[in-house]
């Protein structure tokens, strides 16, 4: 199943490692759904504009899951460390990093910025032109090569392992673009619950706040995704549903539709089990598709689709089901990670912005038990399984 | 090819006719694709809330084109008259009927405006929940009957002739709702250049102005479609093509960008010949797709669908596609056309909104030459050929 032919060239074995190689556990996976194994790895030291982070905490997201199942030809990149929600510090920093030193501590983003290309000139995107996200990228930018080796064992090589979504985050140590990770302020932040903020809290809140733009008074459905099977769930606008288990960030869009004063926020969902905690988080009604035999709305709107969305299937949309209605997609919740997460995050420490992050965190595990933490959510028994570093 | 079952309730017989019937010329479709024939027929007289027009001018817009080839299954209803783009008078009007009177200047409108509906009374729409365009509709509101027929003859009865999108003007006489009746105000309004506000204009306009909300100094680039054949053209994202000679309101748009203060309008299309009209019309860029080996612009932006899109084809969305891009799609430029499009007509009579009407139209034929008309647009000859009844 491993993916081996092709790799030797990653190790980039003729140029000196100037720093020192840490040697730590990481989840490693080793084929599409195959489970995780905890290996002791190499990670190299970080290069130019390179930063390297201890993790302490990192979640799972559903991108986490489609990519592990890489039912999208472009991600079958094995051996791989997936993981990409997350919090921890700075360990090391490579030549030419600004703005970030050994001890910081940090929240790593996927979606990076690096602050001076057009598109981050622009108010009008959060899509670097060097750092977008980009589910196909398995390598480090700066020099095409991975910075994570299974160690060098009876006389072969190191092997090289795969990255993931600029940050690799199921690892005791990794290896980022410094345009991807944000600082937080602080001597003691409350790194396991700030880990949210690293993908699922900022990417729901935003689709609210910045890319729906919900009004006060406004009505807001929040569609989700059917019960998370591994097998490649639909995102077609007629199959959004469950808004209550899923690992797609629905409850964050609803509290961020709540905290912008929508006058209804509707919970869709196929599976009537999955009505309980929604209310808690800002879901005032909730309707479920099989008990509908005609459309519940006529109308005008605007959809905004969540997430990274790795199966290579297309929407189905006429042209005409598009008019006035809008249909838009958004990363990282339309913000810009380094120079907006920041105050986003201080506007909750301070008690600006009240969000039930608790509520999220339905379950807290040991690095170890990964594979126990993917059970759980591709069964749909949990919202966020943290796991500790 | 006729299809001729089931079409005989709908002359529905066993109602008197109270008004006079009038016999008049109709250009009639019998069968995808066949050449139109000018035949006598009856038109009824209007019923309750509806209105008999007398065509004066009517010009030939794509969505004729695909529903004369009848691509979707739900448009094969034939014998059948097209047409939807025309200006003309009021000749009698129907129970109920306000603000319209015998003699009344009019442009009718294939998207019409009750007033009173919940999406009448928003801002956020200009579908009219009863009778917003809807091209499978192929009788009237009222009775689900029809106003046309061809006579009776020999023993047999008349027989029934379908509606088209609210309209149907390839007739010197048609019945329509009031709904989607505009009355021009002044004794001789310029009819044949009002003709085009009926359809081309209003949504052309109207989607650089109402739905993608031009800004000055934006970069605008306007797709068509590929050499108009008949055949079925794409209208799909990396298939939008040919903005030079399409039917589409390519020019319209252009010209909407202009007056918003567009610093660029960039013409898209894979024919070079194309490239002369545009200018005149605000273009002031091109792109031949062709002559292109990579993607010309990354970024972000609004995509805009327009038109009735009558083949059942999907768009070839992925949702990754539309991050920080949105599309959508408007009728009739998201006009409210009884509230909104007497003030559009008024500011171009007095100037104030300086469009070149005159280069849209290129050709002008009497209505017996329908057949010719068509020809011209299937061939990409003409942008608005003006049929004279």
């Amino acid at each position: 199943m491993a993916a081996d032919s092709g790799l030797d060239h990653l190790s980039n074995g003729t140029h000196p490692i100037t720093g020192r190689i840490i040697t730590c556990k990481a989840a490693v996976v080793w084929g599409p759904g195959q489970p995780f194994r905890i290996e002791d790895i190499e990670v190299d030291p970080p290069k130019r504009l390179e930063v390297r982070l201890r993790i302490l905490f990192t979640s799972i997201c559903h991108t986490d899951l489609g990519s592990w199942i890489a039912e999208n030809e472009s991600q079958r990149a094995f051996p791989r460390i997936l993981g990409h929600e997350a919090a921890g510090e700075v360990e090391s920093v490579g030549e030419d990093v600004e703005g970030l030193v050994a001890g910081d501590k940090v929240v790593p983003v996927f979606n990076g910025e690096c602050g001076s290309c057009r598109a981050c000139r622009s108010e009008k995107t959060n899509l670097c032109f060097g750092y977008a996200v980009d589910p196909a990228r398995r390598v480090m930018r700066a020099d095409g090569a991975v910075r994570f080796f299974l160690p060098a064992a009876g006389g072969t090589c190191r092997r090289p392992i795969y990255h993931f979504l600029n940050t690799s985050t199921f690892s005791e140590y990794t290896v980022v673009d410094s345009a991807c990770v944000v600082k937080i302020a602080g001597d003691s932040p409350p790194l396991s619950r700030l880990c949210l903020f690293s993908c699922g809290v900022s990417t729901g809140v935003g689709a609210a706040w910045n890319a729906a733009k919900v009004e006060e008074g406004s009505r807001v459905a929040v569609f989700g995704l059917g019960a998370v099977g591994l097998a490649g769930e639909e995102m077609g606008i007629t199959d959004f549903i469950n808004p209550k288990d899923c690992t797609k960030p629905v409850h964050e869009v609803a509290q961020g539709a709540r905290l912008r004063g929508a006058a209804q926020i509707i919970g869709v969902d196929i599976n009537p089990d999955k009505f309980t905690k929604g209310e808690e988080m800002g879901i005032t009604d909730f309707i479920n598709p099989k008990d509908c035999t005609k459309p519940v709305h006529e109308g005008w709107g605007l959809t905004v689709v969540l997430g990274v969305y790795t199966s290579p299937r297309m929407l189905p949309l006429h042209p005409m089901e598009l008019f006035q209605r809008k249909i838009t997609a958004t990363v990282f919740g339309d913000f810009k990670p380094k120079s907006q997460l920041p105050n986003l995050i201080n506007n909750y420490l301070n008690g600006e912005i009240k969000l039930n992050l608790d509520g999220l965190i339905t379950h807290e595990l040991p690095f170890a038990e990964i594979n126990q933490a993917f059970k759980l959510l591709s069964e749909g028994k949990a919202l966020r399984c943290l796991l500790t570093l």
